[in-house]
């Protein structure tokens, strides 16, 4: 049976009906003052979500949009910034920085593992002459699973005095503690589909006083991502150029349900279906992709050994129609990802493990269904 | 009575039920085979609709985005582009231009007149050098109501036979005849909150052959924008970055309602509401702000004359729940405007025009409503 689709994929997300009920809205014109009210709510909502009295800046795009802009915004040509890669969102930003012309050092892990903070502490340390102007870095990285030390990389960062820190939380915010001022983050990009519990379409991208100081001196050419328009728009409650006025309808909703539900909630929400899913898919038998200690709490990466990855996510969209995600490029085949990010609930988590359990069955005659996967969720989400 | 809004503004524009039911939908993973099959879909009747045989390319973003794409993809840092500019999006491509280091010559005329073709002949005649890479001009200048004459000005870029043509079509296609091929028009860019009767979100760039030979030779620097990433992922039916998903659901269920119509009839409604607001206009004893015979079918503007126009544009929507648009930068006050852009049927031409007449007797005292602008407006649409 179709048409009953459950998303347990690290985006888009599932949506609450309340959220779809508001985009379905009829539009109302971006500069009428009704439509500003809620650029000045939302803005406000954005920031308490960052942790942050920075301005949060929507722009109608992806995340990729917002990491660009982040990007291009506060650097200049051929200045020196160092990415972290350990996975397929870490290679996009090199890509973007050397798009732009921008000298880049590369910092690496192995897929599956985090990133070595020590491996950023000795390049900024070594860095006397103070040439490195951005660390740019993937918190969440989506396509493993693995959450990097963004706080003790950012520490790091802060030592040097220089060098501005660019964070791609577009899995991590809304799912586990981000607090942007407090971490000394200088740019943080997000996208809707994800923490927000909304549709995609929207990104947004907090800066620092540091990154606007950035800023003014960056050379690198734009315009639609030009944050300097979005920042004058938004002292009006604006935007510079027509934004997806139905998302930020469900914008509002969303985010009125998060703050209900509270930050504190939000995250330990997500870290008990993380908690459950890994726990599991061990009780089956599948080992976890990601390093132990450094999982994030959206998104759990699994190696199903014996059994075609692909083959067990068809079976399982098919029999059960929930979707889990594949792995992206080398990993195509070898891991599937468990999504358990926004408008996700316990059930959904359940579902999900006992749906697991009884494919690896129909894929595997030589295992046998005991549900020892349930069993060890239950004892969690309980 | 409020919370009965209808939009005459050139974008966004009313959307029928059908359309905001669709973006109501819950998400689908955009990599799955069913979302495949709706880019698939639009794809084509996008190709429908801009009368080419050339790929229609999908972003999630405004009309600017679109067309800074189209702009940043096909030129390289220093070529000289010819940009047409009467009305606020001329200049804004002038900007756009001269942010990514194009070397920028304008060819003007005053807001409210067109641009004149002959003007752009003998510009490209007199570059027997071949050193002109573009002609950069919106079809349909929102900002006053004004077509500029691209077919004319298309056929002197071809004589010319280097440069290419971009065209702003954002308040142009779907509510006049912009036959792409036949016309030679090398790049094509609109939004969803026009003409396609849609929320804004989406937007849409069509490239001429001509159009991606340019583009491999392309240095400018892009990556949210780089339409080579859109054209990899189109020949899967797939999108480079997560797209917004649920105006996807919107764009084919309003796709589908303007095949329904025709071409032809759309095209003709458009003329017939443009008609009808010019004579119920001038039975007021209002002037049409855009010169005779060179006026857009998405958007009538009109010089209240003794009456300023943001008083009589706010009392519209206070007493009417009408919104009209406004003037822009100087002409703010001057005029006010009048969308009959999209999802717009002959009642709602016909109440415009009766409660801008009732509005015009409050506001100017020696003013009698008479009617005549509902007489007037009456024979054009009956």
């Amino acid at each position: 049976m179709q048409e009953k689709l459950t998303l347990m994929i690290p985006g888009p997300t599932p949506v609450p009906e309340s959220v779809l009920q508001a985009i379905g809205r009829h539009p109302i014109g971006h500069r009428s003052g009704e439509f500003q009210e809620i650029v000045k709510r939302t803005s406000n909502q954005l920031k308490w979500l960052h942790q942050t009295n920075s301005e949060v800046l929507t722009i109608t795009g992806s995340g990729t949009a917002a990491m660009e802009a982040g990007i291009i915004n506060t650097l200049s040509r051929g200045e020196k910034v160092v990415c972290g890669e350990n996975g397929k969102f870490g290679e996009r930003w090199v890509k973007v920085a050397k798009a732009y012309g921008l000298n880049v050092e590369i910092v690496r892990a192995d897929w599956g593992q985090p990133l070595n903070p020590e491996e950023f502490r000795a390049i900024l340390e070594a860095d006397t002459n103070k040439e490195i102007s951005a660390v740019i870095l993937t918190h969440s990285e989506t396509s493993t699973g693995v959450l990097n030390d963004l706080q003790t990389i950012s520490k790091h960062v802060q030592d040097h005095g220089k060098s501005l820190i660019i964070a791609d939380c577009v899995t991590s915010l809304g799912a586990c503690n981000v607090p942007m001022d407090k971490w000394g983050l200088d740019v943080v990009a997000s996208g809707s589909q994800k923490g927000y519990m909304m549709p995609p379409g929207l990104s947004f991208v907090a800066m620092s006083d540091r990154a606007w100081q950035a800023c003014e001196k960056s050379d690198l050419p734009k315009f639609y991502l030009d944050l300097n328009l979005y920042r004058q728009a938004a002292i009006k409650n604006s935007n510079p150029f027509t934004p997806a006025i139905n998302l930020f309808f469900s914008l509002e909703v969303s985010l009125n349900l998060l703050q209900k539900e509270g930050l504190d909630a939000v995250f330990s929400r997500h870290a008990r279906h993380q908690a459950a899913a890994i726990a599991g898919m061990e009780a089956i038998g599948l080992s976890i992709f990601s390093a132990k200690g450094h999982r994030s709490p959206a998104i759990t990466a699994v190696n199903p050994k014996n059994i075609n990855a692909e083959d067990l996510r068809k079976a399982v969209k098919e029999k059960y129609d929930i979707l889990l995600a594949g792995g992206q490029d080398h990993l195509k085949g070898q891991i599937f990802r468990i999504g358990h990010l926004g408008f996700v609930n316990d059930r959904d988590v359940l579902a999900a493990i006992a749906a697991i359990e009884a494919t690896v069955q129909s894929l595997d005659k030589k295992h046998q269904t005991t549900g020892d996967g349930i069993k060890a969720a239950a004892k969690i989400l309980s």
